[in-house]
């Protein structure tokens, strides 16, 4: 069990669920009880109440404005967290390609995926389960120096994919990517994928990107958002609880399902279905209220603070001084991931001294208040997340921390 | 939006999302912001913690304990809600028909249907769209006096259905029913569906049960636990929190779903497989936690008070206190419900006046402090909601003002 202090001592560093803004935590603690004085706490009202269904449309509306969403975008509130879009979005986007490309039945779609970290390579292997095929694009891995690990975002210009065999005739329904890596610690630069190494015949191939640990950390580019299909994110990062996931979509990508299974489309759960939820503003069924209502004052603390723009130039400041640290310890910290890919978000590092080493750091850091650090089970090591709850002010704690332990550690 | 009052004051009937314990949900908004005194809120402990892992099995364990479910079962915590798993359990129960009985692809698999209301004929109309042809075993409205209503429970001895044409040969993979309507007010008695009425070659054949709006009012007995295959429940009546299903599931029952598509079965996405979240103690990936979290509470208050046994007879005495108003009313106010068929949980009237004292008795019943009345939008009139956290006190009130409120209109 994590061992006892109070809120106000712990620097929580966990990579999702992951801290959040103490002052919205209160407010939601209150409306648990009671939600705007209606004398009914805020999941015991009925989701098609007007208080409920005004929150609902607020939450989606302040999202839109922080991340400058397009109008030709629906924002939809789902469940069942990245791993449930893994599965959506194959079965949504495959079926608008077959009704849109009136696919004969037997001819296989592909989807084209960029791999660059454990997410992306789970979500592909989904899309194959599911019968349609992943083309890899890239996979980071080739370009590494022990030609296994994900360290890299390769840049367009060193892109080696091989087309399908069938590339001539056909473009895949998507093209996939993960903004952020959240076990490697790899990210995409600003503004995200470079979409300048695709042939030309994938102009009008939509993007798809899971921002699940990193969206509202940095702006969505007008420019990115032309390219985008399709943009997914669990709450649990930067949003709120888990049990909400936030879909981005594009309007023109929303079809009816079944009319797409005479052209070989799947059968698709009616929950799947980004057009049932759209088509009832994300309440076809009871939605996770609770996760929606933490998120609406996440939202809106953020917009109060200066919005995304002031988040950025933030999160940028603290993962570089935390990677200063590292670059400057002459080895006793190290991160293995490429300049230019390193995660703003999940800052990785190992001790040269090994893993008991990263022990007596995790334990040490503990004492100190800074929790939730181990580095996934995966690949080892320490994990610091530096979400945007995570203040600059912890952040110095944290590298006063580290300079501290390598100064007892590595002098002796 | 609903007039302001105090927490106190009030007394929410709401259809679900519904009222819960007062001190279960102060526990929650202290857990909110620090859980066990870890100095971390409980939606931003890791998953993984122990802290979080231990709360997990807790809540299965007591939900185990609460409602006697043999160890045959599994007890699975899910996202998507009630509409969900009438996906999941076409997708999973069939593929587990289709590789039990290695059925021929081109082979179509039906299941059977007992439709006593809104939700149990949407459950089928889900499966047929998935291509799974449902059944219908009894349909309820053909034993109402005008055909089109769902008014009663017909009893086995007055089944009329036919069996498919090609009955002979094959049972249904699964045969479904909906323990409580919520919309229409209509509730199988204890011990839930008879299946005396079904042929002999239905013996193996699991039933499937909706209980979303009635789990935990009353015992499951061991008797209905030897014919269940499958229990599902959306937390959102009597457990907690929207955005949590609970699964009963039986776990033969429980198979590779990717086994079963050589013999036709469906591709099912990864987080709709019953296997994967079995597989994972339902930490498959991030749950739902803070439902999870408020259902444990709930479970640990309802254990404390005497348990299932406990609140079986106070909701029977419940709901027969309202019912006896309305019985004893001579026809100012009207359930429709047949004798024996009437849900302890969901008491729907109308008033003789119709629309216009309806409205007022919502109106001035608002002004008392009793909310959240108004019936189902496709069926109107008034829905009182009786769940397990309405006391006794609470329907006390609820009746005095149903015999105030006639004397000052009926008389008139």
């Amino acid at each position: 069990m994590t061992s006892q202090s109070t809120r106000a001592q712990t620097i929580n560093l966990g990579a999702g669920p992951c801290t959040l803004p103490t002052n919205v935590l209160e407010t939601a603690a209150r409306g648990l009880l009671d939600y705007n004085a209606t004398g009914i706490g805020l999941v015991e009202l009925s989701h098609r109440s007007k208080d409920f269904q005004a929150l609902n449309a607020e939450a989606q509306d302040r999202l839109r404005k922080l991340l400058e969403v397009p109008d030709r975008f629906e924002i939809l509130f789902m469940q069942g967290g990245g791993l449930q879009q893994f599965s959506c979005v194959v079965l949504n986007l495959v079926n608008q390609f077959r009704l849109k490309n009136r696919t004969a039945p037997e001819e296989v779609v592909t989807a084209g995926y960029v791999i660059t970290g454990s997410w992306s390579a789970k979500a592909a292997d989904e899309s194959v389960r599911l019968g349609c095929p992943a083309h890899t694009l890239i996979d980071s891995r080739k370009y590494s120096s022990d030609g296994k690990s994900f360290k890299s975002i390769p840049q367009a210009d060193r892109w080696t994919f091989d087309l399908a065999p069938n590339s001539a005739q056909r473009v895949p329904a998507f093209v996939y990517y993960c903004d952020n890596e959240t076990v490697n610690g790899v990210e995409f630069g600003n503004p995200g994928f470079d979409v300048s190494g695709l042939p030309p015949s994938y102009d009008s191939v939509p993007l798809v990107a899971d921002m699940s640990s990193n969206i509202l950390s940095r702006r969505i580019s007008p420019a990115l958002w032309d390219r985008l299909g399709l943009v997914f994110a669990g709450a649990q990062k930067n949003m709120g609880p888990a049990g909400l996931t936030t879909v981005i979509v594009r309007k023109d990508l929303l079809v009816n399902l079944d009319d797409a299974v005479p052209f070989g489309g799947f059968r698709v759960p009616a929950m799947l279905s980004y057009k049932n939820l759209a088509d009832h503003q994300s309440l076809y069924n009871t939605p996770p209220m609770f996760p929606i209502y933490v998120c609406n004052l996440v939202f809106e603390d953020l917009m109060s603070r200066g919005g995304v723009e002031m988040i950025e130039r933030v999160n940028s400041e603290k993962a570089s001084v935390v990677y200063k640290i590292i670059d400057e310890s002459q080895g006793f910290y190290m991160n293995p991931i490429e300049a230019g890919a390193r995660s703003r978000m999940n800052v990785i590092f190992t001790c040269s001294g090994g893993t008991s080493v990263e022990e007596r750091f995790i334990a040490a850091a503990h004492k100190e208040g800074i929790k939730q650090i181990k580095g996934h089970r995966s690949i080892g090591g320490i994990r610091t997340s530096l979400y945007n709850a995570v203040t600059m002010e912890q952040v110095e704690v944290l590298c006063k921390f580290m300079l501290h332990f390598m100064k007892t550690e590595g002098k002796e």
